[in-house]
This record gives C-alpha cells, structure tokens and sequence, in this order.
C-alpha cells in the first residue's frame, strides 16, 4: 500500500506534520558504494526553499541513514532512513481540520479512513515525495556503478510556455530555479508565467520530459510489467500528476503507421532502430534505444485566494488559504520524476536478473 | 511477471500459435452468480472476426471455464480456462523466424530472452488480450452484484475523426463496426478512415475514452496504488498504447488553478463535487464522482508492405507481410480496456475492504 | 491465495471432480530443456494407482503442455498446463454434500466461503498436489542443468516402524511401494503397517525426510525469507502435514551449546562444518553442507468405518465412509515433498540472483 | 526481504550496533485506538535485562513511534518506528570482524553480500525480534477490538526440564524469569538449569508452546497461505528456531487414523469440534477451536569458551568469546513468539476480509 517496487523497494511513512517522514529501501544489492552527500544533494533540489519561486516553507530535509550501509557500502540489508519534520506551522492549517480543500485528498481521506491527519495535508502531503527522492537518489548511484543508464528530467512546459530544442543543456537544469534546460528568453518566459500566477494568486500547471539514455536491451516484463507500465505507475503515482505518454504518445491516436513505424537498422553488426517513434521499448522490453516520456502536471488547487467550499459535515464554508504553497509545482517535482524513474530502472534491472538466469550460478 | 492485480488477479499464458491461451483468475469472492454466457459474449467482442473492419483470422475464440463455479456460483477457489487455437496459419509467419519486424517485439525478446516463439508473434501476439477479456467480464459481473459501477469504453477518435460529444449513446457502441458511439456522420468518417487506410496497405491510430459510473467514495490506495497508478499501469499494459490522461489530462500542463480547481457543493447533505476535473479522483482516492480517462493507441506497425529491416545476425532483410492484420486495433482494444478497468476496480474494491476494517469481524 | 513462490511461481486450479486441474508455472528462466517425459515420469510416482498399496482411484494424470515450451526450450514466458479429471465417482461422495467428515475441510469451506463444491473434497482434496508435482518437476529440470542441487526424499517412518540408518539407497525409493529407501525388513515391516491399516478400515502416519545435496552457500534471505521459513511453509502448505523440523530439529530443545554447535575447518581452503547440526542453513542462508528435515504426516481422517458426525445443519448425521481413498499418504506424498523443495529452491536462487548484483549488468 | 506479511505488513532495517533499528507497519486498518505504553511495556519484557537470567547487555529498546496514528488512533497510514541502538559494545566483538563464530550467520552473510557488518552480530542480531515485538504489539491491540482472539505463549521446556500441566497460570507467565507457567517446583528446575548452563560457561535449549483462543472459524487461505503454513513460515523465521509442530504434531507419524481423528458435535446449534488434534485448523482453515503449536529452540552457539574456527581467508583461527550472551534464549524468545503470532492472525483475517466479500460494499 505504501510500497514501490517489486525487488529493489521502498516503503515510506510519516505524515507532514508528524514528527518525522521515512523509509525502508529494500532488496538494496550488496557492494555499492553510496556516498550520503550526494542523497542529501538530490533532497536538496526538491526541498521547499530549493528554488526562489516556490513555497515560503523551509525545510532542510537533512536525512538521517540509520542502516544497511558500512564503511559506505551497501550490505544487502534494508537501507532505513528519516527526515525530520523541523517547520512544520500547524497553526497555518487549524481551519482545515474540518473543512475540505477543492481537489484536495481531505474528503477522500476522510471516506476511506473515517479520520485523516488534517495537518499540512497529512499523508497527503507532498512532503513525502522526499522520501521517494532520497530512495531515487541510491538507485541512481547503483545504476551508475552498474550499468551506462542516465536519467535526466526537466520542465518542457509551463503554461502557455514550451521549451522548443529538447534537452539542449543538462548542466543548465538544476540551475535554473524553474528547471529550464534552455537558458534565455524561454526560460525568462517561465519565470515570468510562475511570477504571475504567484501575483495573481493563482497557480499554473506544466509538463516534466524525462530522458532516459544508455538502457540496455532486455529490461522490463512482457506481460503484467511492461517497462512502460512500471513507468507510468511509478510517474501517475507521483501528486498532481494528470497524464503520462510515451515515444510517439497522445498524438499517436491521429497518426498512421507509415508515419510512426520505426526502422532497423545494422551499425556495424550492433542493430539500432531509427526515428525512435516506439520510445525506447518495444513489446514492453528496452530495445536499447533512448526512452523518453512527458509527464502532466495540474496547476495546484491550493490558491491564495478565498474560496467557497463544504465542511465535514456537509455544511457551506469559506476557505482561507493561508499555508505556504507554491505557485508552481513542475520545478520541484523535476527530481522526483528522476528519483521515481531511477527507483523503477533499478527494479526492473534486478527483475530482470531474477528471471534472467540462463546458465549456472 | 504475467499476473495482473494484487487480491484480485490474472495470471496468464500462451503463445499465439500453440495449443491454447489461457489463465487462472484468483482471490474471486464466493457466492456470485456467473453466467459464462456473459463471458463469452465479450469474448465474441474482442476476438478476430468480431468487426468486418478487423483482421481476416477467425477464431471462435471459444472459453472452457475448468474450475471455481459450481451451479453458477463462484466458489472462492480459483477459475482456471483455456481458450483453444484453432485457426493459427503458422505458414504465413515463416519467415519471420529470423527478421525482426519493425516496432514489434521480435527484436527485444530475442535480446531478452535469448530466444522466441516467432510464429503468430507467440506470447507478444495480441491474441493474449482475449484472457484479460475473460477475466475483465468476471469482474463485471461480481462488480454488478456487489456496486452500482458501471464502466463503458468506445471509440473517440480514428486517425483525424474525433466523436464531437463523448458517450452519446451507449447501446450504440458495440453496434458500431468501429466502437463510435455516434450513429451517423461521425461514424461514417471512422468506418472511411480505416478502409482508406486498409486499401493503402496502412493502418491508423486511435483513442479510446472509458467512463466509469457509481462509484463509491473511498477506493485507491492513497500512496503507491493510487487508483489513476493501478488504472494508467492496467491499460499501459495493453498492446499498443502510448499515453493515459485522466481529468483534465494532459492539458493541465496549459491550465491555470483558477480553471482547474472542483468545486465542491452539499446536495442535500450528501457532498458532491461539481466540474470533476480532478477525474473521480483526490489524492488517489475515488470522490465518488465519475471517473474518466483517454488511452491513445498508435496505428499498428504491422503493413501490407515490403519493408526493410533486420534479421537476427544483423544483417539487411527484406520483409514481405503476409499475416492477417487489423487496418485499426482501436475498435478490437475498446472492450480489453474496459476489462482491463473492471479487473482493476474490483481489484481496488477488495484492497479497500482488507484495509477498511474499523469495527468487528 | 492459490500462488506458490515468489519468482518462480506456481498458481494453480481445480477441483476434484471438476473437469481439469491445472496451473501455471511463471518466471521461467529461458532456455533451459524441459523433457515432457520427465514431468510425466514424475507424476506418475504421485499418481492415483502408483503403488500397489494406495487408493483404488485410478487417474491417468496426463499432464498436456500448453505454452511457454518451444522445441524443447524454456521461452521465459509462462507453462501453462491441465491434468483432466478422467475418474471422477461423484456418486461415492453423494450424503457428503451436507455431512462434514471429521477432520477433513468440508465444515471450514462452508464457513470461509458459504459454500463448497462437495464432490470428492473439491478444491480441498490432496489431488490438487499433482499440479505441484509437475512444477516440481520442472524446477528439478532447471536445478539440474544451472547448479549442483540434488533433492532426495524418502519414507522415514510409518506408524512404529522407522528407518534405522536413513537415505542407504537412493536408486530404491521409488522402486519400493512404501518409498523406503532400506531395502528388507524394514521396507517388509512398513508395507505390513500399511496392509493391517487397511484391513482394519484404519489409516496410520508417517514420516518423510528429505535431503538437499550440492548446495551452494548463499541461498536464502536472512530475515522474513529465511530459507528454513520457506521451505518451513512449502511443506506445512501440504495437506496432512503437522510438523517440520530441519537440522537438530525439535530434539534442540533438550540439547546444549556444547552439543550442537558446528565446527568450521579449512578443507584446502574450502570452508567446511563439520557436524552439521545446523542442517545446512545459518542465519536463514544456506552455507554449502547439505539440509535435511523431517515432515510429520498425520494419519488421514478418512476410515472405512461409519462415523458419527454433523451436517451443515448442526443435526447430528453418519458418515457411511465409501470414497476410494489411501490407509496411508506418506509413500504418495514422497514426490510432493520432493516437488515442494524443487520449487522452493529454484525461487530461492531466483531471489539471491535478484539481489546478489555486484559489478555489472 | 525484510517484509513479513501480505497486508498487515512489518518492514524492518537496522544492524545491531548502528544507529537505531526500527521499521514499518503497513496495511493498519484505521480508526483503532493504540496505546504506546501497550507497546513498550511488551517490548520490555523482550528486551535485553528483561530477566535476571538473560544477557548483561542492557538497553532500554525505547520506541519512538513516528507516524501512522493521531491522537492515538490509526489514521490508516504506515506507522513508522525506530528503538535508537544506545548500548553497543563495538570492542567486544573486535575480533569477529575477521573470524566466523560457529553455526552463526557470520560465514553465510559473506558468501551471500561478499561483505557484512560484523558488529554485534550486524542484521543478523536477534535484536531485530524487537521491530516484531513492536508491531505484534499493534496487531494485538487490533486483535483485541476486532475479535475475541488471545495470544499467549509460554515455556514448556528448558533443556531436560518440562512443564507437565500446559498453561496452567496464564497471569504467572512474564511473572517468571524463565516465563513458565507453573509456579514451584517446575519453575524452579528451569532456572536451575539456565543457571548450570551459564555457571558451565554453556548454553541450553528449550521449547515454547503457543495457545490461541477465541479464534473465529474461517481464518486461513486453503490452498499456499494455509493457516498453518503462515504460523511455521513466521515462527521458523524467528532466529535458533529448529522446528514447529501443531495439532498432533511429530508424533501423528507414529499415529493411527482411529486416533487423532477428530469428531464433530453440536452444541446447542453451533458445531464444535471435540478432541481437537486438528489443532484448530483443518483444510488450511481455522475452525474455531484453539490453534496450539510448538517451538523448538535450539541453544545458542556463542558459549563462554574458546572455540577453533576459522576466518574469512580459511586459516585455522581461536575466538575468543567476549560478548554479553544468553545462556538460553527461550524466555526472551517467548514475546517473539507472541509477536509474530499476533501479526500473522491479523494478517490472515484482513485476507479473510478482502477474499470474503459476498454481498455489498
């Protein structure tokens, strides 16, 4: 219920407000090297304050590792971690405990478990996301000392805002405080749409593109796990999150298949496929070729704005929105495309593993 | 790897020119009544033949149920079938022992697994679809006793012809030779759309809409099986599909809060949400609203063409179609998507009670 | 529910009168050989009518193979396959449709599910372990060909009488009607156990003790998958089966350090245990010597006797015994506990792959 | 891997001289009150310094519970925990770094991760029983809502000294330093032989018998989740376990049909079952009497003595052994035991609930 994964897994806890969120990595192989600074860097490009455009909350994230790594490797156990709750301002929240948030998870909660946490959005918080990027974050550092796999994601749109050329600058991302991979007007045009929106008091929604290079041939199920499928749960699973395509996605539906067929080719006896329309997967499995996928964001519901809404018991009530909330989610939810993506490569390299066996021991 | 669900689950086998497909449907609840009649006929919905715009191969696509139904009602043990192949043309496959076709899985179970079933497509062949079928009018059945939900699928696009007015007219749609659910124009443009494509030795791509009425408030897990992640992984692992949107989908990356956000409003007591773009889903729980989503299906890659491509040492291969292929999938896909759906909410639905205990056994 | 593994799987269906029993294998690696002959051989030492001493029942247990085999090699992909029910005397078990016979399922199915098919013990009876014995048998076939595992079971006791001096000949087993690997008086002795059970319409337990030769150290994971707890469940999940012990096994509770702790040396550089009280397994993994255990098989409750019992009503009723049925279970439940171990240990080095990864894809 | 359970979940991390370890429990159903006091007070009675007889080590395995409940009820979400490690005596097991200690896990850990914490034992520390302890604490506190289920374990022997009774004073149990269940003479035998082992520089076995009353009928999956199956699997996976046997048990091998059958009777309408050598569980199912099982516990390895062993590189090595041990770890095993029962019980009825839905939502 509260577990990614089949193999490699992680399973977090904690509410926004609690004392603590965490987690337990689990099916970590053994023998990695894992360096704690780069997790607590990773956790830094997520964390509220990570960019000048976000919420006013301030957290610092600081991960504890309690466990399943000595002298800095990896020793098959579970990896368990925390991240303590430092700025947590309850007060902020004291008139949702009975009032329902519009396209918030308050009344749902509240359906399924008959009680919620109304605290800063409890479970529900997107808080937890962090947990998800520390676990990311290990993935990625076994995925670089076992195979040539990087995973690279930025914001192609916000709003009205596209980005034109694609990943033109990796090294620009996380520089840039809206996760543009194109320094300049475009970027400045992002900027300006979040700004905005934030004067505004409203929010604006946008689209994550995550490249995934250097994948092997021959990961991903055929059947129930299709890489895709993993992928898409993993990014649907993801708040906010609206809609997932990949290869020649959404506009698939209005091609034909002259137009979106690709073609094998030999590279010197290694075969390539060109065009890449299938996006790097093939019957469910990595042809070997890039995958690449966009991921939908919703603008937030939360607005600075007072808004006409129902209590807990039915009634009429006026909402007045006072936590500290971004006007745009997509720049800090770039990381945790990349964590939950590294999660599901991992998962699937060691699945893959398991049913690989062809030989011996 | 082949076992669709976490309660309730399928797990399938075969390949497209053995003996026979089949499954194991397991965690069934016992005592309903199941009418193997109604399976059969969404078989018969699904399978080669059913359109005449479909695939030239005809199979009865005949279901013997071997286990869990005694007298019509389910046992709560598991509900093992075949469904025999009966017209696989194993010839008109031969060659492609060793060429790869282009976007299909040759290529990647080959890398994969070392080896392949190439005749018909073997365990990549569509024809697997027709297990999730079988299962999916199960679940409906057990939905319809136990819940007021109700999921219908159709067609709203082929290639450049888009449905104007979304389910216009249920009955209409497994009348329709293409799925539409607009008699009329529309109709008439889709049926042109693909026999156009057919006579060019084309096929052309598709979207399916499904909508799911009677929802209770309550189902998805509200971190990793959030209800659009079990849906969106669900239909991504059906042949074909490129993209998944729920709501308000991937425009939301366009969108403003001020557009976006549900309102929710008390009708008489009972608390409704008015505008659902958040999709009859809140922090992946369902809200009680409808929920609805968009799959987009590219054009099969499969042409009655010479192409050229590969074969498996890598050399230039020129390949001469021969099998018998659909212009459109989309129309064949419309019922795998719903029992793809029904599969999965009562999946959720059993989730929810194993977590839901509040009271006494 | 109905699922066996966690890898290398097993799901399987069927009830006993129903038309067939059936299952399937998933996650099998590809390409290893799998004889047809070698399934079917091991069946037919499960079989109704394999000894001379068991139940009058006949079935053919004709295995048919329905996917994931082609030409001999394993695809990866699921083994689908169906034993049919060719033997069924359903009238034998008429006045059991609402008797409960003592010790058997029949009262706990009515009050887990409502309802049972009552037709020869249905999904409860024992005829289910032959879908085991088939995955067993393919598990074994893997075994062979990527490690050294051998797996050796034999009947170590019926009634009063035991084996002296264990597995001495293991070419005798299955050539002996009780599956005693001693043979002369002790085989004589035990077949005589039997043969006065059933002309006293009586039944008599048993023992059978298994051995794991060839062992690789590593298998097993130390902490909720230990393999003791694996193997542990595989075999308690056998019908008839009321204790299982391995190594010192339950005779530890009376024993001292001093006399039960192995001993470590240096066999030219290969770390051996000496004693082997620990049967193989440390710390939940297994560290090269060889595991042996012990299942205790109750007498089955089945007599041709009249009995004194209840119907579903609560009224009292007689059960006037005359299915055909075993005076002693223990020489057929052989090649279960064998099949059992083969699964159990395919799926442990399945999982130890998963995350044994060190260096590189 | 490190996850005990299907719904009701317990995932645990953390080596024995790290930071802390604790865990996660998953699948809580909500709105159940929790009091931590119930918690500690049982991990107290595990925890080193429990009994005057245990080890010297002494911490205060304090839980620090992080999430999951508000306002002392479940909210429905993981609760997350740790026990901070404060007493860790590194130096003491200096030696061990290099050295294997016999029948521990020091050997196996390498050859299966190639490396391993050897520190107090590393994740292979029996203090990991403390996370069970915590989260059978949870279950039990459920149990005791939801149904009329009790747990009680006791020990029925140490070494060559046995109770004669049974339970015979449930409140006397965590009274005894040995957790015997019979005040005077027997008692005091127990003692006296943990007292010899230690003066002796030994270590002894013992047994632990396991009685659940007020079971409801109906608990248990028939087929690879037999309730009996998930017990041994759960209590195997306890550390010195080296058998389990229910019901009749071991002995039913030296058994006649005529004996251990078990009969049926009505009891003004509601049907028992007299005799109970079932064990309270027929067909993989609970039937409603009491479920009894036996443990056997084997004496642990690190005496007081010098041993001959050998280290990592094969060389013939003494270890010396320093660290602070059980001379019998029976009394501290028997609130795993409790634990670990506690947990499976809710599992399999949250199971139960999600296979046993009949009628409506």
């Amino acid at each position: 219920m509260n577990r990614f994964g089949n193999i490699f897994t992680l399973t977090t806890f904690g509410e926004s407000h609690g004392r603590a969120i965490g987690g337990v990595i689990d099916g970590v192989p053994s023998g990695f090297h894992i360096r704690t600074e780069a997790i607590q860097s990773e956790l830094d490009r997520r964390r509220p304050g990570s960019t000048p455009l976000g919420t006013a909350r301030r957290e610092n994230d600081q991960i504890e590792i309690l466990s399943g790594i000595y002298r800095d490797i990896t020793l098959g156990s579970p990896i368990g971690f925390i991240i303590p709750n430092t700025n947590a301002h309850t007060a902020d929240y004291a008139e949702m405990e009975h009032i329902y948030r519009p396209s918030h998870a308050d009344y749902t909660y509240d359906a399924k478990y008959g009680l919620r946490d109304w605290r800063g959005g409890g479970r529900a918080s997107a808080r937890e996301t962090a947990c998800r990027v520390a676990a990311g974050a290990v993935a990625r550092q076994i995925l670089a000392q076992a195979t040539q796999i990087k995973v690279a994601a930025y914001t192609s749109r916000i709003g009205s805002v596209a980005v034109s050329d694609g990943l033109k600058d990796t090294e620009h991302v996380y520089k840039s405080p809206v996760r543009c991979p194109e320094p300049g007007e475009t970027e400045a045009a992002m900027i300006n749409e979040v700004e905005r929106a934030r004067t505004a008091g409203n929010t604006v929604g946008g689209m994550v593109t995550c490249i995934i290079s250097g994948m092997p041939a021959g990961l991903g199920e055929p059947l129930a796990d299709k890489l895709q499928a993993m992928l898409g749960a993993a990014i649907l699973g993801i708040p906010a999150v609206k809609g997932w395509e990949y290869g020649s996605g959404m506009q698939s539906a209005s091609a034909y298949g002259s137009e979106t067929a690709d073609i094998f080719t030999s590279d010197n006896g290694r075969i390539r496929i060109l065009s890449n329309h299938s996006g790097g997967i093939q019957g469910g499995i990595s042809n070997g070729e890039d995958i690449y996928f966009n991921v939908a964001f919703k603008p937030a519901p939360t607005m600075m704005r007072d808004i006409r809404t129902v209590d807990d018991q039915g009634h009429t009530a006026i909402l007045h929105a006072q936590g500290r909330h971004d006007p745009c989610v997509v720049p800090r939810a770039v990381p945790v495309v990349e964590a939950m993506t590294c999660i599901t490569l991992l998962d699937a390299l060691l699945m893959h593993r398991a049913g690989g066996l062809r030989t011996s021991l």
